[in-house]
This record gives C-alpha cells, sequence and structure tokens, in this order.
C-alpha cells in the first residue's frame, strides 16, 4: 500500500507562512502523507480560476488522492466546507463553486459532505484561517483510513460555479478565454471538435482582432506569429510562438474569442 | 516508521539550481527523506522575516522534523552554523537569530549544537555555499539516525533576533508590522488579548492613518474596505477585503500600529 | 528499497496546471513515485539556461534518481524525445541539448534511446504537450522497473548545447555569464582555477567596467561593493554585496566577463 496522497492548491503564494502551517498540521496529524504542491498562486480568491485549474489537472491523480483546495474569499462567514467524493478523488474545499467544473467535466455524481464534526478540527478554530484549523486537519484524518461520514452530514445542495459555455451556432461558435497559461497562451472555453466541425477555412478572432495563423504545434509558424491551435485540454487556444498572446492582445480571462467558418464570414 | 520529514526555507528563491542542489544532497546521502518546501522566497538575506516565518510554521510539524533553514547573510565568514533542538523539532541554521524568535515562542529551551565534525561536511566546503555542503548534509545525515552530540560542541551563546515587543501603555498599545502576507495583509506584534483588553470602541491606526472597520472575518465587510481583525497567528491584523492594505497604506515589516481605547481618545 | 526519485523541472511556471497534470499522471502510474520539484522557472523555452541549471544540480542526486525535464520549444514536431542514462541518472528530455552539458561536465559517456515505444504514452498524444502525454508517463514506467530498450531504440546522434568556452590567452581569460541566480549573483563559464593561474593582483571586468573587489565570501566587503568571487559552482562570480550584480551592471547571461593578469594590464 502505497502513502497517501494529499494535494494542494491556495492563493496563499509560494512564500506564505500559511502554507507552511498547513502542511506541517497535515503531517503533524499522518506523518506518512505524500504532499504535493498544485499551485499556491491561483489568483487571490479566484474560484473560477480555481474551477479551471483542479478541472485540468485532478483527473489524472490515483484513485483515493486527496486534494485540499484553500481559495475562500467566504472565510469565517457561514459558507460551509465540503468533502466532495467524486470519480474516486476527494477534495477538501470551499462551499464556493470551485470544485464543481470538475464535476461537470467527469460526468459522475459527486458524494458530498458538509463538514461538522468538530472533534477533527484544531482549537481553537481561527476566524481568516480555516485552511490550516478545519481543511488540513480533515484531509490528514482522511488519509489516516476514516470515512467520509465520519466528518459530517451528506447534503444535495452547494454552490454551483456557473462555467461560461460556447454558443455554438451556424458557421460560428462564440466563447471566451477561460485560463491564461504562464506562457500568456489563452486557452478557450471552445471545444476542439466544434471548432473543427466550421471546415478548414474556419478563421478565429480574439475579440474583433483576426487570429492570422492555424497550426497544430508552436513551432510550425516563426516566432512571434499569432497562431490559432488545439490546446492540450482539447480546446481552442491562442498563442504567440515564443512570446505571450496575453500581452500581444491584452487578453484575460473573460475576452471573447469567436470560430468563424469562411462560408459564413 | 515515516520517512523522516526535512523541510527546506531559504531566501534563494523558487527556480534556484541552489535549492535544486541541496535536494540532491539530502536525498543522495538518505534517499529516504522526505523533503517538505516550506519557502524560497524569504526576502534576500532578511534574517528577521525569517524569524517570523519559521515561528509561524514549525511549531505544526511532527516530533522529529528537521528544518534546514538557509538564510544567510554571513556565509563564508566566522560566524557559526548551529543545530538546535527544541520542543521536539530539529533546526540547521546560521547563527543570525533566524531561530530565536521561535524558541520565544515556544518557551522551551533549545539545546543548540555548534556545527564542527567535518567529516559530515561536503569537501571541499564552498566559501558562499554552507547550506549545500554542510547544512544539508549534516540534515541528511541526522535523518538517518545520528545523534546531536555526533555534529559538534555544545555552546550556550548564540546570536538573538530581538523581536520588537508591543509597548502595552494605559489606553494604549503600540507595536508594528511584523510580516506582510502575499494578500498585502499586515499582520503586527500586537497580541489579540491586548486589544480586546482596551475594549469594544477601539481605535487601531497604522502611522497615523484611521482603519475604521473591525471585523471578525474578511467577508463581514464589503471588498474594498480597510479593517482590522484578529489574523490566523492570534495577534492585530490589519486588511483591506479582497484588496491589499501593504499596498493601499505604504505599509511594511516595520511600519507603527496603534490601538487606542476610545476612552483615552 | 527507497521509493523511485522523480524530479521535474520545466519552464510551465509555479501555477502552472500543466505541472500539477505531469505530478498526477506520474502519481497515476506509479503511486510510490516520490516527487522533487526542482524549478518550473526556467525561463520559457531557454533550452541553454535549462543545460546549465541540470548541470549545477544533477550530480548531486542519488543513483537511479529519475528527472523529467519540460523545456520543449520544440513540442509537436518532429524533434526527439529522448531517455539518457548518464552516471547513474536516468533523463527524460526533448532532444533539444539541454542535457549536454550536463555530459560534458560529468565526462561519462551516455547511453541514449530515442522514445518510440507508443504503448507507454497517454494516448491521444496532444501536440501541444509531450509532457504529459509522453515523458511523464514514460518516467513512471521507468520508475517501477522497466529497462531502457523497454521505451525505444539507442540512438548515437543527438543536438548538442554548445556552451560557451572560455578563451585561456596569455595573461588573460575571456568567457560569459552564464547563469543569473535570483539574488543577481552573475555566474560565468570562467574556471576558479583559471583566473588564480593569472596571479594575485588579477583585475575582472563584466564589459569594460572594472570590478572593484576580490573577496572569497560576500560578507567580506560592505553591503552595496561589487566584487569578485569564486562561485559554489567553482566559477568565477561577479556579485553586488546584498545586492544585485545583473541589476547595477545591466548584465544577463551572455555578457562578456574578462579576467587579465596585473602584469599583462
Amino acid at each position: 500500500m502505497s502513502d497517501p496522497i494529499v494535494t494542494l492548491t491556495t492563493d496563499f503564494g509560494d512564500s506564505s507562512p500559511y502554507v507552511a502551517a498547513m502542511k506541517g498540521v497535515i503531517l503533524g496529524i499522518n506523518p506518512h502523507a505524500r504532499l504535493v504542491d498544485l499551485s499556491h498562486r491561483i489568483p487571490p480568491q479566484s474560484t473560477a480560476h480555481a474551477a479551471h485549474f483542479l478541472a485540468a489537472s485532478i483527473p489524472y491523480f490515483p484513485y483515493r488522492s486527496i486534494h485540499v483546495v484553500v481559495v475562500d474569499p467566504g472565510v469565517g462567514t457561514d459558507r460551509a466546507l465540503l468533502l466532495v467524493s467524486l470519480d474516486g478523488q476527494r477534495l477538501l474545499v470551499p462551499d464556493n463553486g470551485c470544485w464543481t467544473e470538475l464535476a461537470r467535466k467527469t460526468g459522475r455524481t459527486p458524494e458530498v459532505i458538509r463538514l461538522s464534526t468538530q472533534r477533527f478540527w484544531r482549537h481553537p478554530v481561527s476566524a481568516t484561517f480555516h485552511g490550516r484549523d478545519i481543511l488540513a486537519p480533515v484531509a490528514a484524518h482522511l488519509s489516516l483510513g476514516m470515512e467520509l461520514h465520519d466528518f459530517g452530514q451528506p447534503v444535495t445542495h452547494w454552490v454551483r460555479f456557473v462555467s461560461p459555455e460556447p454558443k455554438i451556432g451556424k458557421g460560428r461558435v462564440e466563447g471566451e478565454v477561460v485560463l491564461v497559461d504562464s506562457f500568456g497562451n489563452l486557452i478557450t472555453n471552445i471545444p476542439g471538435e466544434a471548432v473543427a466541425a466550421l471546415g478548414d477555412g474556419t478563421r478565429v478572432q480574439v475579440g474583433d482582432l483576426d487570429v492570422p495563423g492555424r497550426v497544430r504545434a508552436y513551432d510550425e509558424a516563426k516566432p512571434g506569429a499569432l497562431v490559432a491551435l488545439t490546446s492540450s485540454f482539447g480546446t481552442l487556444e491562442v498563442a504567440v510562438v515564443r512570446g505571450s498572446a496575453a500581452l500581444r492582445l491584452h487578453a484575460d480571462a473573460g475576452t471573447p474569442v469567436t470560430a468563424i467558418s469562411d462560408a459564413h464570414g
């Protein structure tokens, strides 16, 4: 049996004593836990970014991995904290929708527990840091082999992140940028198949600006070229070869992107 | 028995080949060591920041964890390197006071060894990188089960970081910012209890500026509001809801903060 | 037997869902793998930086460590992917020379396999992310104990990174900056012994500018002093004490550096 995997995703920043404290709390309860940093640079309090980040990374992890997510603008208010079991993964999350895009993508039905069993929490519970005082110790106890229902009661309602759906119309698909990667590549919510269905001469626009190139891989065009391609997530991506499309186009999450069939142009 | 935990705290930056080299050295000696990154972004050569960072995070780790700290402006001079055993934790540190705030907070008596047994070091010892050549290999050998006194002689004098003490006067407490977190929240050295003792109408000032709001948790006020609250360290904190108090107030470590009872205003 | 060590070096940025996905893929295949982050901040697509980074860090790791390197401007084109066995280390790399400086430094003969056994890959293979779909799963299978030749055929030709060689002339050595660390220290390719051979009164120049100080360790000079010393890599380094030589001198990788014997000045 391998040691239990516990991943961490936060908006605390890499230099944060808050991350260090959470690692200490988890290992203090289960020194066998195998900590894996996913990201500590989710844009502050951006549950939308967290939603896309988790959907893009969690599915690869092995069965029974535990994922602690602390992107929590509502800390200390009465928002719930949840333990979600979904497609073999277990997540510990604030009830702010950060995990529901992952659920939508997997198409599986989650089992959701609202955390309430206070004997697994650190006391006194800080009003500003439930990651350290509730989520981390619950994750550690879960990694020791406890059952979902030990931590609270099942619930059937929770906050959902409403992912913007692309509009697939006649001869065109309208979507938007959902994630900017660290190269400045623009990852959209437009499925690659929807673009392919428009035919060979499809034009791609970011806002009002035409993206002239179409490639399969970055280096098929020259450095500096603005190109559209299929992202590693299977969706339409706009990139500048060896540069940043986000900087070039002043684009960010939410920027509209359209694919237009040449026949309808 | 779980694998030994060895944490790393440096000012090398996340991208540093120095961090990578230290990880290699530790694993090269003890491949069972369980490496945990705490921070590699301590502000360059800031022993004060390191002191507060370690005091805020080390106490959560399990008994017999090993913590390697490389914030070392005096590398290559005759400052000593220490192995500190404190409240069940073991630290490998330059003798620059980076660990004494942790000792003060725990209230326990440390056992301190000055590293001198050179057969555990890498040779030749670089004049600029004792982290790789002395602290990392000593940490790795310690993780293999060697005893404190194998590494050098006990000492009873060391450099102390003098943490600024808040002045608790009649109707007011004067302190300062000791840590700015990655959200720009200002963590002070003023105990939450000292503020509570001033009574309900207490005013908080950062420099000359009044902090209008008092909340228990960030989201009790509107985005953009400047508020005072109790930090997750139990001390007075000043924050901008979903913003940065450090940027708004041009505040940093050392900025004076005062809590004033309304009765004495 | 200890768990297999798998290190990660990429240019994806610390916040990247691509790194998180690769970690998931590796652990999904071998949950016993012990992941170690080396750097995710190699300057985007800089194989030269990666070459120096790997040469400076990989040699410290224990025998049979596995190192996954994704600095891959040519992803999706017909550049090969390689499994390199070198001096006890195993590397999974794009064929862009990022590993050959390490080979040159160790002086050992590498065994090189061109990855071709597709049953170890994730399918469909993305045209933009071979790190997730080929390198990560091959690393994970290798960590399970498979043999080199299971993954493809041996090759004897590969792309070499041509490291700039210092010119050692009569009374002078001409080299360049090869790495800037996070403090802004300038690490050159000039061997410390070559400088020592020039004698005591040797002058060091960065471009046309004289470096006035010579020290063994940073703190032998005052804060702000511009000094030359021997780096922890054993090469000539130029630093500003408690400051950044890169900023002060507007220097970067490639900036010429010269050491001149006083007798020949």
